[in-house]
């Protein structure tokens, strides 16, 4: 059965199922085979500290979007094979292990509302454990057989990595520019939502051109998707979002909106973001001192257009691929990750 | 020119070049080639605190000890193409980003004389440098175009993690018998040499005898090189070694020589071990009473005689390869890695 896309205006928030979820209904069976790999091989026949830490993070109930998109645009092109499933798993696994290792970095005690698994066992174990999904993820992309699939997985592993280095001397310099930020997102989560895509239409066999418009759909929306994020930090509902309004500010972590309002800052502006961010000097009263800088420039608006624009790309790249109601899932669902700002 | 291989037993130590030194000698060209590669691929055009933090561990001066291997094997194979070189920047890409990590798991201060990364940088930097590096490895692999290569070193990977995690619990627990001694042996350090061994003879196109043996060779020098080091930290002369006697008895890692004095413990003996390896209740004179344990079960000898063993295995498996002066190399240099043991 095939199921009918629904309108996915912004509007209709609420009223009809979300577009991940949409997907995740027409994608079922194939997203249970990837649940039942992903168990499988994250089992360790020798250190039961192994699917114990995975099962933690892999069971939290994350949305599982980056395997679904390798799905949707494997089956969009026409797919009837096997590999799918195995690179999805993959791009799963890719995802579980970076997250072990931020949260390492980042020295976090939650994540999706439960503590994190350094906090649990301990940073060993999330270190050692990361990189024994990135081995698992490795054989996994192997037995596809496909070269061409390891090439792009193996640079957005490059790419990951290199942008999360960046971003620890970027966060915390307000040198950082546009570019600069742009970078770190690309290695953050764009590049892994575009190789989550384009290797279904690698492995489908797609033509250059939808391979190309696949990827561009990922970058995109994995753009999209981390400006919003960005953006909620200062302007989201914190139940909604799970986070409280101005964690990045006091984190030091120097986003988008930020960004834009030390680009046009006056002096003693500009002294009050080094005091702030740059050194880390905060008092009461600095948060909302840093909200009304920030509308002062409009930045938050001007973000939101950013990601909106994002998002718009991401729609528009989908063009070429064939019309089906999965082309329109992922339309909506690009659509749907700006609908949330304001 | 063909070097000629020394005869290289265990008593001219001092006096000829040492086998490794032998075949850096004979594999010079080469070498150079792997690290220029290395240079080359561990840079970064947009985090210049990745080359800053590789270049700290990879010019620290080690002996390059695994790509030699792999060029080792694959000339020995009668190889004439050029990945061997892309294969031996690989191993030892994996081998420095293990080390990054390895220093962050273990908290130490120290490697091969000089601080650590994650002293002079952070944390944070040797794994994401880490991450990074592991990511470059898998570029170089796929560069070879083989997906049997990329299947071994795939599963090493996996190995080499398995074993970190294995040993987090397995290092501090009684319970730790031989064979999971041995699992973790071959998880942290075997599975890397014979992944490289092995890779050498699959690029050449040798035979399935051959790379079954080239396989097994590494797999047995890697573990005698273990156990040699694990029984130098009791009987070696830290001048020689950089370590200090009992280093791992006083970070309460059980090794062969402790694990074999434990499975013939009387019950008071056990207590001893258990509050001093299991809670790290140590106290002045535990290193002494446990030497004397291990004089009392003759349980340093046992070990050493364990090291040989595996030193005649990896030899013996050299059998079925060409008669060759790289041959007599590789079983000077396992004669060498116990040569050195009491």
């Amino acid at each position: 059965m095939v199921v009918e896309p629904c309108s996915g205006s912004v509007m209709d928030i609420g009223t009809v199922a979300k577009p991940h979820d949409r997907l995740a209904g027409t994608l079922a069976d194939e997203m249970a085979a990837v649940n039942r790999l992903i168990r499988q091989r994250m089992a360790s026949e020798h250190a039961p500290r192994i699917p114990e830490v995975t099962a933690h993070l892999v069971e939290a109930g994350g949305k599982r979007l980056r395997p679904m998109l390798t799905l949707a645009a494997a089956r969009l092109c026409g797919y009837d094979g096997p590999h799918h499933i195995h690179l999805a798993a993959t791009v799963e696994f890719i995802h579980t292990a970076t997250l072990l290792h931020d949260d390492v970095v980042d020295e976090s005690g939650q994540r999706r509302g439960r503590p994190t698994a350094n906090l649990l066992w301990d940073n060993k174990s999330s270190v050692l454990v990361g990189d024994y999904l990135f081995a698992r993820s490795f054989q996994l992309m192997v037995e596809t057989g496909s070269l061409r699939v390891l090439d792009i997985l193996a640079n957005a592993a490059a790419t990951i990595a290199e942008g999360e280095v960046l971003q620890l001397s970027a966060a915390q310099n307000l040198a950082t520019d546009e570019a600069v930020y742009l970078q770190v997102v690309r290695g953050k989560t764009a590049a892994l939502f575009s190789a989550a895509t384009q290797v279904g239409g690698v492995i489908a066999g797609a033509s250059a051109e939808r391979i190309q418009a696949l990827y561009d759909y990922g970058d995109a929306l994995g753009i999209a998707f981390q400006i919003a994020d960005d953006l909620l930090d200062y302007q989201g509902d914190s139940t909604a979002t799970g986070k409280n309004v101005g964690d990045d500010f006091r984190e030091q972590k120097l986003t988008l909106p930020v960004i834009k309002a030390v680009a046009q800052a006056s002096t003693q502006e500009r002294m009050f973001w080094q005091r702030t961010i740059e050194q880390g000097k905060q008092r009461d009263g600095d948060l909302d001192t840093a909200l009304a800088l920030m509308e002062k420039y409009g930045t938050l608006g001007a973000t939101r257009d950013d990601a909106v624009g994002w998002a718009d790309k991401a729609r528009a790249a989908l063009d070429v691929l064939p019309d089906d109601p999965i082309r329109d899932m992922l339309r909506d669902l690009a659509e749907y990750v700006v609908a949330r700002l304001n």
